[in-house]
C-alpha cells in the first residue's frame, strides 16, 4: 500500500489549480488568467473558453494508469485527484477501508453555509483490465489520443463535438470525476457556487466490485451523510440524450471449472472414449439458457419485484433505438421481441469468457484436462446475489455434476468424474431502485433538464454497488450517464465522444447548482 | 528456407559417431572404444553395454526444437540427423517438396546385396507446438530432465527402467528416429548385417498434418521404391506391450469462428438483448454429440466401412485396459458402454479447443464480439476427409447458421446475423488399413516378438498420414509403437519411460533383421 491519508484543512484557493501529470504549468498560467465573472450562465462561457486546456489536462489525466493488477498505478490516480482538488479547495482526504488491501476512495467537500440539502457526487477513478493488448488498435490504453474519424488532429485545430478521446476509463469512468472537478473549477472561476451542500466521493474499486465500499461507508458515516447521492457513471442514451437512472441492476460474476482426464491426453487415441471437458461445458452452458435468451434456470425469474404504473409509463416513453442499434451492431436481437428497456429490467445470464483447451496457431489435437467459463449475471429488484447464485449451483447439480467451491483434487476428481467447481465473486451486490417521483428526483431531472431534455429510466441495465448507500447510510441515489452509448467502456479502443465531454462538465455544474424543491 | 539438400557417397565407417549436439566427443570415444562382435544375440549386450551413452545421446538430441514454428529448429534437428547418420554410413540425404516452403525429410540407405525385399522405416522428426509453458512443471521443453519418480537421478548412477526422460518429442516422436539409428550402430558395431534392404524416411512435417508429405513421395517414388513401409509412432498398449498395429484412422482439424456484436459491448447495458457468441457456439457445439458421446451430425457413421472377422477377433483378444485406465485418468468413459479399442475404430469428433472473451484474472463483464473453436475429426476406412466436412457443414446449416469459409466482414455479419467461418485443415487426410494376414504383417509381429509379444490391432486411434503412402507409392504400412502409453504426448510434460527407450531400440534391431516369410 503506498497511499497516505491525506488530511488537510479546507482553505479555499479559487485562483491556484495543481497538477494534472505534465500540464500543471500550463493548467495553472491559463487559470490565473481566466477572468472572474459571477452569474449562471457564465459557466457554459467559461468552459467553452478554456475548452483546449481542459481537454489537454483530460488527457494528462487519463495517462495515468487505473487499473486494479497496478496497485502504484491506481494510487497516482488517486493523488492526482487529491493535488487537483487541493487546489480547487475542496479539502480532499483519502478514505481508507478497514481491510488493508482496501483501495481508498477520494472525497472532498465545498460547504455552503445556509444550504438547505447535502448531496454526495459519486464517480470512480479506477477502470476495467485493458484485456487484450492487440485488439487496442487506436492507441494504447495509456497513451490517450484524440482522433477525429480516423485522423489525428493538428496541433491548435478546432476539436469538432464528434472527435473522439481514445484512452481506457476516457468514459468509465474518469469522466464522472473529471466533470465535477472542471464544473467546481467554473463555478469558482465565475464566481458562482453550488445551491447544495456538496460533497464527492470517488471511489477506487468499483470495476473490482466495490469489494471494500460497505467498510469503507460503514468506517465514515458521519462524514457520508446527506440527503442523497448523486452517481454520474454509464453511457447516455443510444439517441442522444443524457440518461437519468432510478436504479442499476446487482452484479455477480460465478466462475465455473470443469474437469476432463487429470492428464491431457491424444484425440486420436482416446477421441470417443473419454470425455472432453470443454463439449461438456459447451452442454452445461447451453443448458441454462433456450434459443430465446430465455434463461431456463429453475426460479431464475420468481423472485422478480413487478415494476410499478410510473416507471411502466417512463419506459413506454423513452425513445426506441431497437432497430437501429441491432443494425449497428449486426444482431438479431434476443429476448423474445421485447425491447432492450424492458429486457434490461430482469435478470440476465451472461457469459464473459469461456476456455478450453487452445484455439488458432495454438491449438493441438488434445482432450484437455479442464474448461472454464466465467458468467455475469446481473440482478433485478427481489433478486439476491446468494439465492440466484444457489438457484444456478442446483441447475449444475440437476444436469448430473457434483459441485465443490474449490479447485478440484485428483481424489475429488477419481471420486466424483462430472464434477465443476463453482464460485462466486465476493464483491456481488443486489439491485438498488429510487422512486421516481421524490422532490429530489424531480430536481435532478431538472437540472440535467437546464442542459439537454435527459431520458428517465428506473433503472441501468448496467450496475452500480449502489444497495451499499441505500442500506449503510440510508441515502436514496440517482444515476445521471455523461458518456456517448458507443464508447467501448469494459472493451479494447475505449474511448469518450468529446461533445458527450463537453456536455457532461456543463452538466455536472447544473448538479452543482440543483434547483431548490419544487 | 535456412536447409540446404545433403548428397553425398555411401561409404561406409562403422566406428566413427558425429554429434548430437554437446555429447560429441564423449560418443566417439565411446564408440571407438566398444568392441566388435557378430552375431544376433550380441546386440542386446552391445545395448546394454552403451546405455549410459546411448541416454545421454538421445538427450542431446531432444534439447534441440523442433516445432513447426521454429524453422532454424527443425533445421537444426534435420541437420543433427544427417550428420548421425553420415556416421553410420547410410548415405544420408534431405528430401525436399517441390513447394519451397515444404520441411524436408531426411533419408537414408543401408544396401544389403542379396535381400530379397526392401523395406523404409518411418518416423517424424517434429514435434507438437509445446502448449503453455507453465504447465510443463517437469522441466522446460527442450531442457530434457530424467526422474526417478520426482527425483533427478545423480550422476553416474544406475537409471532404473521406471525413470523417464521429461522433454516435447521425447515419445513422439523423436523416439522412432533414434532407436532406429541406434539399432543401426548396434549391428555395425556387432557386425551383424540388416536381413532386407532398409531404407530410412524421417518426416519433419507430421505434425502440421503432413502437408508436403504427397509431394515428397511424388517427387521420389524412385528412390522410395519398396515392399512396404514400417512406421514408429504412438503408444504402446496401456498395459505394457507394444502394439503392431495395421491402420490409423484419419485426421482433419476444423476451425469454426462464430460472431456476435461488431464491437464488444457491455454485458449490463447490452445482456439480455444481444446475443452472446460464447453461448451460440456451446449451443452449436453441444448439437453435435449427444451426452452419451455420440456424434449426432447426420450421416456421420453411414459411410463407415464395417470390420472383418480377423479385425473382430484381433480386438477381441487384444487385453482391456479400460477399467484401470478411467480409474487413472479420474473419468467416467463415454461411448455407451463400449470398449476403447472398438470406439477408435469409429469416426470421432473433438473440441481440441474453444475460446469466447477470456476467463480468469482476465475476465471482463462483456458480450464478445467472436467464439471459436476446433475441432479434431477422426476419420475411419470409408470415410472420406472432405465429405466428413461437408456433413458438418450441413449440420451447421440446420442449426440455422449461415457459413463462409472466410473470416467474416461487418457487410457480410449484417447481411447474415447468424454465420460462422468454417475452414478444413489443407493437411486432412483419410484412413489407412493394411490387411493382417500379409506375409509381411506376419513378419513384423514376429520380429516385434522376438523382443515382446505385441498386441495386434487393426487400426490405431491416432492418426499418420498413412493412406499417402498407399495411395501414391502403392505400399502398405505396418506401425509399430514403442512409447509407454502415459506419455503425455501432444501435451505439456511430454515422457518417455527408459525401459521403454531401451526396448524400442531392440525392437528397431529386430525390425532391420526382419526374418524371411515363412
Amino acid at each position: 500500500m503506498t497511499m497516505r491519508a491525506v488530511e488537510r484543512g479546507s482553505r479555499i484557493h479559487p485562483c491556484r489549480f495543481s497538477a494534472w501529470g505534465l500540464l500543471s504549468l500550463l493548467a495553472a498560467a491559463d487559470a490565473v488568467a481566466a477572468p472572474l465573472r459571477s452569474g449562471e450562465d457564465d459557466v457554459r462561457a467559461w468552459r467553452v473558453a478554456h475548452d483546449a486546456r481542459l481537454l489537454a489536462d483530460y488527457r494528462a489525466f487519463l495517462a495515468i494508469p487505473n487499473v486494479a493488477a497496478d496497485r502504484d498505478g491506481l494510487a497516482r490516480t488517486a493523488q492526482a485527484i487529491v493535488d487537483r482538488m487541493e487546489g480547487l479547495g475542496l479539502a480532499p482526504r483519502l478514505l481508507p477501508g478497514t481491510s488493508p488491501e482496501s483501495v481508498p476512495a477520494v472525497f472532498g467537500e465545498w460547504k455552503v453555509p445556509g444550504a438547505s440539502r447535502t448531496l454526495v457526487f459519486y464517480a470512480h477513478y479506477d477502470g476495467q483490465p485493458v484485456g487484450n493488448r492487440a485488439l487496442w488498435t487506436r492507441t494504447e490504453p495509456f497513451v490517450p489520443r484524440l482522433l477525429a474519424g480516423d485522423e489525428d488532429l493538428a496541433a491548435g485545430a478546432p476539436v469538432p463535438d464528434d472527435a473522439r478521446i481514445y484512452a481506457r476509463s476516457a468514459s468509465d469512468d474518469k469522466l464522472g470525476v473529471f466533470a465535477f472537478l472542471a464544473a467546481v473549477e467554473a463555478l469558482r472561476a465565475t464566481g458562482a457556487a453550488p445551491s447544495v451542500n456538496a460533497k464527492f466521493f470517488f471511489e477506487g474499486e468499483e470495476e473490482a466490485g466495490s469489494p471494500h465500499l460497505p467498510e469503507i461507508l460503514s468506517a465514515h458515516r458521519e462524514l457520508l451523510a446527506s440527503d442523497g447521492w448523486v452517481i454520474v457513471d454509464g453511457p447516455s442514451h443510444p439517441t442522444g440524450p443524457p440518461q437519468v437512472v432510478f436504479g442499476v441492476r446487482g452484479d455477480s460474476n460465478v466462475a465455473l471449472t470443469l474437469y476432463g482426464p487429470l492428464r491431457p491426453l491424444h484425440s486420436g487415441h482416446y477421441g470417443n472414449w473419454v470425455p472432453n471437458p470443454g463439449m461438456d461445458l459447451a452442454r452445461l452452458l447451453s443448458s441454462m439458457k433456450d434459443g430465446a435468451g430465455r434463461v431456463i434456470v429453475e426460479g431464475w425469474y420468481d423472485d422478480v419485484a413487478p415494476l410499478g404504473d410510473v416507471e411502466r409509463r417512463a419506459i413506454a416513453a423513452a425513445p426506441s433505438a431497437d432497430a437501429a442499434l441491432a443494425k449497428e451492431l449486426a444482431i438479431t436481437p434476443e429476448g423474445g421481441g421485447k425491447p432492450l428497456l424492458e429486457l434490461l429490467l430482469e435478470p440476465s445470464l451472461n457469459v464473459n469468457g469461456m476456455k478450453s483447451g487452445d484455439v488458432g496457431e495454438q491449438a493441438r489435437n488434445v482432450i484437455p484436462t479442464e474448461a472454464s467459463a466465467v458468467l455475469d449475471l446481473r440482478l433485478v429488484k427481489g433478486n439476491d446475489a446468494k439465492r440466484q447464485f444457489a438457484k444456478l449451483v442446483r441447475h449444475v447439480e440437476r444436469q448430473g455434476f457434483a459441485v465443490i467451491d474449490h479447485p478440484a483434487s485428483a481424489e475429488e476428481r477419481r471420486a466424483h468424474p462430472r464434477l465443476v467447481a463453482m464460485t462466486q465473486s465476493p464483491g456481488s451486490y443486489n439491485a438498488s431502485r429510487t422512486a421516481m417521483d421524490l422532490p429530489l428526483s424531480r430536481a435532478v431531472v431538472a437540472a440535467v433538464g437546464s442542459v439537454a431534455p435527459p431520458v428517465e429510466l428506473p433503472a441501468l441495465g448496467g450496475s452500480l454497488p449502489l444497495v451499499h448507500f441505500n442500506d449503510i447510510l440510508g441515502a436514496p441515489t440517482i444515476t445521471v450517464s455523461f458518456a456517448n452509448h458507443d464508447n467501448n467502456q469494459h472493451a479494447e479502443n475505449e474511448n469518450l465522444r468529446v461533445g458527450h465531454w463537453r456536455r457532461g462538465i456543463e452538466i455536472a455544474a447544473a448538479l452543482l447548482r440543483l434547483p431548490a424543491p419544487r
